[in-house]
């Protein structure tokens, strides 16, 4: 996928992943670019995690990010944050900028030391362009298919976003990483703002297994070159990040499908938010997605269980279209159903019958294939 | 088991379960007896859990508790309410007691009408005992096993209880329900001070899934026929319900091994609770326990999601007594622990390094039978 003005990529093979694979990348601002960062809220944070929160808040414009893949150096304790710096010193030379102007992002095991000989070696040779897919795959662990979206603004501005995360997590925990670039002008402040609210309707709406990862983070550059219209850009970016979290859920460790969740009437939107992700989460309606099984008691339940506000004497709840309770449970021809279930895009959809609030969540089914992955897999 | 002075129970079949196991009990108090309740934090409430609190608060005693499993009685609307009063009202007459004597408990299915024929014409025929065994199986839904517990405190007085739940959870969403009984004299006042206290660090502690029912509800009953020491008390309670959580969390569904996590150090014990729960309800480690993986890594990111203050860069995780962990990596021998993992009781004992709080839960291992049993079943 074609970058928008203004930035380029790389990627290579540095040796860290034992499978020979692509497993380091580079993205640059030809200019220095505004940007904006949100990062897990695990009290456990990879020495990614907090150097690039020290360079968010310093408030400067970024020229680069460089992630590894195969290793989080997490759980590394100070050597592992001297590596980090490093890495970014690489990364600053290869690109002829500041250490400060880059930022770091790794993924893969944690508790193991990142040795960055193979990185060191590989970084002079990698060739930057104006294509984001070796980058997008370079940063996979045991995600099956790598995740770029992009949209076109007017005035020829575009967003391109690339993205990783089999779920949320990974065998011995990694991580959802997202990188988003635009050529559409807005001040830092501005975009950091907005990346928050984008965020909250996007990457913290999608759950796979509820685990949070150490090194999590999604960032977005902007390079300035083109005009835009905020609110034409505010919709853009949002198009992006939902495509990108889409395809994390649908990637989601053993999962056969993307479940969807749509909540309206609620009280608020984050309460509406909160109940979407309250029932993409539970296992049991996991469980159920997975069997084609209509069970909207489960759905009522996780509703319930979350403490949202709403009428439940009234509160509809829908599934692939069918109506399956309002305030009471309704015949339904369950066969006729579960049939309809059996796809792989499955969408429930409530209403509160409370407010105006409204909002969604990103999921999949829980499959056996999930507990082979994570029980199976050894340090 | 034998129950303590003051107390009978009763339990029969009246055709709500369709296999014809049985599925009605009955307890009852010989005089008024002092009671403390609590219930599920479900917003949807069965009708149940809804009246039993309206009894509570009016704070007099009472003399009978009836249970019916095979049908949980709940997202039933008025019609449903009025059933749960008429079941009150049934074992009212057949005990010879007021109706606000009696409280109700249901689980099962959900959504459906419970019809009280079975229970109208069977509960005359049966006969009362100062055994609770035929109770405590007359509970069950998808449980494998019966759970009690008793042990005997000093003057001859003696603590007894029974529960059920596969988990907290079962298809189609049912119940952990637990009935415990002391001739122990107390105070209604500081019984109920006490059992908060004791739900907190028993049932409040044990996890499946996650996933918390709309019936969900755990009783103490004392006769007050001899006279107890209130820490010996409290100390038997805190036994007989540790015991009873650690039966329930063992008979999870798909379940092959108890998980006992034990947390030292927190600042406070609350924060050792919360942790402890974090840990044991965490996917990944459910998965790394079933499948023998040593993974500090996720016990530690399990910690840190919950946001738990701990001293991050000396806490020790210890595995079935092998320390894997010190605020770094340490080297182990992960053939050895794996080996040592694989038996049917695993202890994780976790030190914060930050204060003087402690604190347990307990929970069981993710399998591919608990994906099975919750997607194959059909409503």
């Amino acid at each position: 996928m074609k970058l928008p003005s203004g930035f380029q990529c790389a990627a290579g093979r540095a040796g860290i992943k034992q499978s020979g694979k692509p497993d380091v990348a580079l993205i640059t601002a030809l200019t220095p670019a505004a940007w904006a960062l949100t990062v897990t809220t695990n009290r456990v944070k990879a020495a990614c995690v907090t150097r690039n929160l020290e360079q968010l808040h310093s408030h400067h414009p970024i020229r680069a990010i460089i992630i590894n893949s195969g290793n989080a150096n997490c759980a590394t304790g100070a050597a592992g944050a001297r590596t980090n710096t490093q890495l970014a010193q690489l990364a600053a030379t290869r690109l002829d900028v500041t250490d400060n102007e880059v930022i770091t992002a790794s993924t893969g095991v944690i508790g193991h030391q990142l040795s960055l000989e193979g990185i060191k070696s590989t970084l002079p040779t990698l060739t930057l362009s104006d294509d984001c897919d070796a980058a997008a795959e370079a940063i996979l662990t045991t995600d099956l298919v790598t995740k770029t979206a992009g949209v076109n603004l007017p005035n020829g501005a575009s967003i391109v976003g690339f993205a990783k995360g089999s779920g949320m997590i990974h065998p011995n925990m990694a991580t959802m990483l997202a990188f988003v670039m635009t050529d559409a002008a807005i001040s830092q402040e501005r975009l950091r703002e907005l990346w928050r609210e984008i965020v909250n309707q996007s990457f913290n709406q999608i759950t796979v297994d509820g685990d949070t990862s150490t090194n999590d983070m999604a960032v977005v550059l902007s390079s300035g070159h083109i005009d835009a219209d905020e609110d034409a850009l505010r919709r853009g970016l949002l198009a992006v990040c939902q495509q990108l979290a889409q395809k994390i859920a649908r990637d989601g460790e053993g999962a056969n499908k993307l479940i969807t969740v749509n909540v309206i009437g609620a009280e608020t939107d984050v309460d509406a938010r909160r109940a979407a992700k309250a029932i993409v989460r539970s296992p049991l309606v996991k469980s159920a997605a997975h069997g084609n099984d209509p069970n909207w008691g489960r759905i009522l339940s996780a509703i319930g269980q979350e403490g949202v506000d709403a009428d439940y004497n009234a509160l509809t709840i829908t599934v692939q279209g069918e109506l399956l309770f309002a305030g009471k449970p309704l015949e339904f021809d369950a066969e006729h159903v579960s049939h309809k279930m059996n796809h792989s895009d499955l969408r429930i959809d409530v209403d509160l019958k409370h407010g105006n609030g409204q909002g969604q969540a990103w999921g999949c089914d829980l499959s056996a294939q999930y507990v082979h992955i994570n029980a199976d897999y050894h340090t």
